[in-house]
């Protein structure tokens, strides 16, 4: 492929008061422009990940806000696939430059969670589910992850203990994350006795509310090498549909969707799941992690609660999976989320991560899902 | 451009209470397969567009519902820019056949509007707006319009019936396509003594709230050609992003994004305004035709109500504008309406309108508008 990463920028996460939609996604457009070096007018065209700014903001047509942040009169798109929004912006991205419709193209992710009540966003995230099928029988998203947490549990023997170290490694990686929702380390214990959200998960296993931005500025490879920039290239990148809701899938135990956006990717990088040095994954919840590994081919089916016990997915581990703190404490602005996960896999490539940089990686993955698996993108990513 | 129609389908448009977003989509997708003359399994990506699932039914995520109904795994992506929404999908699904990541693209455009009260839409279209610096101060999408109707018609003596006859000639069209939302003739004078909703424009000025979809098929020229496809080749294409609120534009006479995105498509094609046979242009109030008119360079500015008068833009004039009554009278489910209008042009070019066929119609242009300009495509298409 053709396109490099030349400048990512990550907006503080958290419940931000006192930032607006539009504040967020200025912030970041002008800190990955300014990243990449270059000027807004060298700009051909703009994608923008959103999910939830129709439902909770009543605020569309964000594509035209990326543009006008920037004084700018050139396309401007927005892409929708719930929690992967920002990864099909990325996608989009690609295509454009691809086509050769575009040489530079700012890719960005914003959204604004926390200006309506939880019971809203709640409900507004289930736009994500199929509302016909799922959300009008009172179900919500931590209960739908709960169901396949119980039956992969069930059936593959994996401990509470096991789950909560997931969230226990994300939110030690978020700890070393200046700019993560969620800094503090938490116990085994914390997560197992949290308040309970759906059974088995508790407060601890789910993602926060987050509001923030991220943005990404992709070019021509070959331009950027003229103008011997800094860059990341993208060596492979796939995407997969599945069905909306849990009752029409084969399986709760896996998600085939990641599987084949992934075979595509690792075909077209040339690469293994075993080449990964670093990967930035949807942990939602906690058990996604764990499906998600086994689906990345990083392990075998039923074996990631045992990776996870020995420490693979630690910082300093065999294969570290979501330095930044992932989702569940980097945050999960549901727009942003497939921005973010590029944005660190950016800077850890770069060798930018101070504390929570992971030792001599080389290659790195992102796997951002929409819905429990309904959309996922996979992108693979090289240090020039 | 390497690009081609090689199917097109539009469901009959209108308030449509027997079916919901899903049934309108499934029906659309399957129509344009069919002639298209595919199957599914040789559809490599899919664009949906969409403005109001969200805000209006909770359910996002509409990318994977667009395979999930064909029963595909392949990657698909909602796009939106609110009233163009469907036009971005194109855009996208051109650029994934010049990317080469696509041979075939299924295009949709959907919206399911009727299934909340008329204030709920009119809140959610406000979305298309600026939240902050036109909803909140109590504007209305009919409001804005008729701000501009008002300094037009002042600025260049725009008769009331002038105006009215872009209603007028858009319903007699509609009155010949069956599909159409608005099936029945109007008068100058039901115009001017409909009821008011912002002066100067009446209920009859305004496009009606909607439920509908289309669908295309883009194909890769070259393969379009070896299966020997009866097909529309895309030979322009723009985009143009401008301001989202009305106070920060030069003017209001005129939409520089249209003038910005249709001097792209006329240059990529290789053509002049007076080449073009017959265009499907956004008309979701009179006084948008009008304006539209001048910025696309068919004639001058201030002289569009006359050569509406003297019927330039009627189905056997010089110009004709949307045979297929156009937003105004074919309706506007507003994600749909930019994937309508190429449906329209293509089934034009191919002679396929019956009643209201245009005569030697061998060039066309589509003008997709989101916001009041802030989001403009303009497509430019040619009989093979």
């Amino acid at each position: 492929m053709n396109v490099a990463v030349i400048g990512a920028s990550q907006t503080k996460f958290g419940e931000l008061w006192d930032k607006s939609l539009i504040d967020l996604l200025a912030e970041s457009e002008l800190a990955a422009i300014r990243d990449a070096n270059i000027e807004p007018f060298q700009i051909d065209i703009i994608f923008t990940g959103n999910m939830c700014a129709g439902p909770l903001l009543g605020q569309l047509n964000l594509s035209s806000i990326a543009s006008e942040i920037l004084g700018l009169s050139v396309p401007s798109n927005s892409t929708e696939g719930s929690c992967a929004s920002g990864a099909l912006a990325l996608r989009a991205g690609i295509m454009a430059i691809e086509s050769g419709m575009a040489n530079i193209v700012l890719v960005n992710g914003v959204e604004k969670m926390t200006d309506e009540a939880t019971e809203q966003v709640t409900t507004a995230l289930m736009g994500a589910a199929s509302t016909e099928q799922e959300l009008f029988c009172g179900a919500t998203f931590p209960a739908l992850n709960a169901l396949i947490a119980r039956a992969y549990m069930h059936k593959f023997n994996l401990t509470r203990e096991q789950l909560a170290m997931v969230s226990v490694k994300n939110h030690y990686n978020g700890s070393l994350n200046p700019l993560a929702h969620l800094q503090r380390k938490i116990s085994i214990d914390q997560v197992i006795n949290a308040p309970m959200v759906a059974a088995p998960l508790t407060l601890l296993d789910c993602a926060p509310i987050s509001d923030g931005a991220a943005s990404l500025v992709l070019c021509n490879q070959k331009i950027a090498k003229q103008c011997n920039k800094e860059m990341v290239s993208i060596i492979g990148s796939g995407q997969a549909s599945g069905p909306l809701s849990l009752h029409n899938r084969d399986t709760l135990y896996s998600l085939k969707t990641t599987t084949i956006a992934a075979q595509q990717a690792y075909k077209q990088a040339g690469i293994i799941p075993q080449d990964i040095h670093v990967a930035e994954i949807h942990n939602a919840f906690s058990i996604l992690e764990i499906i998600t590994l086994e689906d990345l081919g990083i392990c075998e089916q039923g074996t990631a609660g045992k990776i996870t016990e020995e420490g693979w997915t630690a910082l300093d581990g065999k294969i570290p999976i979501s330095p930044s703190g992932g989702l569940k404490a980097n945050g999960h602005p549901v727009g942003a989320t497939g921005v973010f996960q590029v944005v660190e896999i950016y800077n850890q490539l770069l060798g930018r991560c101070n504390n929570r940089q992971v030792k001599n990686a080389k290659i790195g993955l992102t796997h951002a899902m929409g819905g429990i698996g309904a959309t996922i993108a996979v992108n693979i990513f090289k240090k020039n």
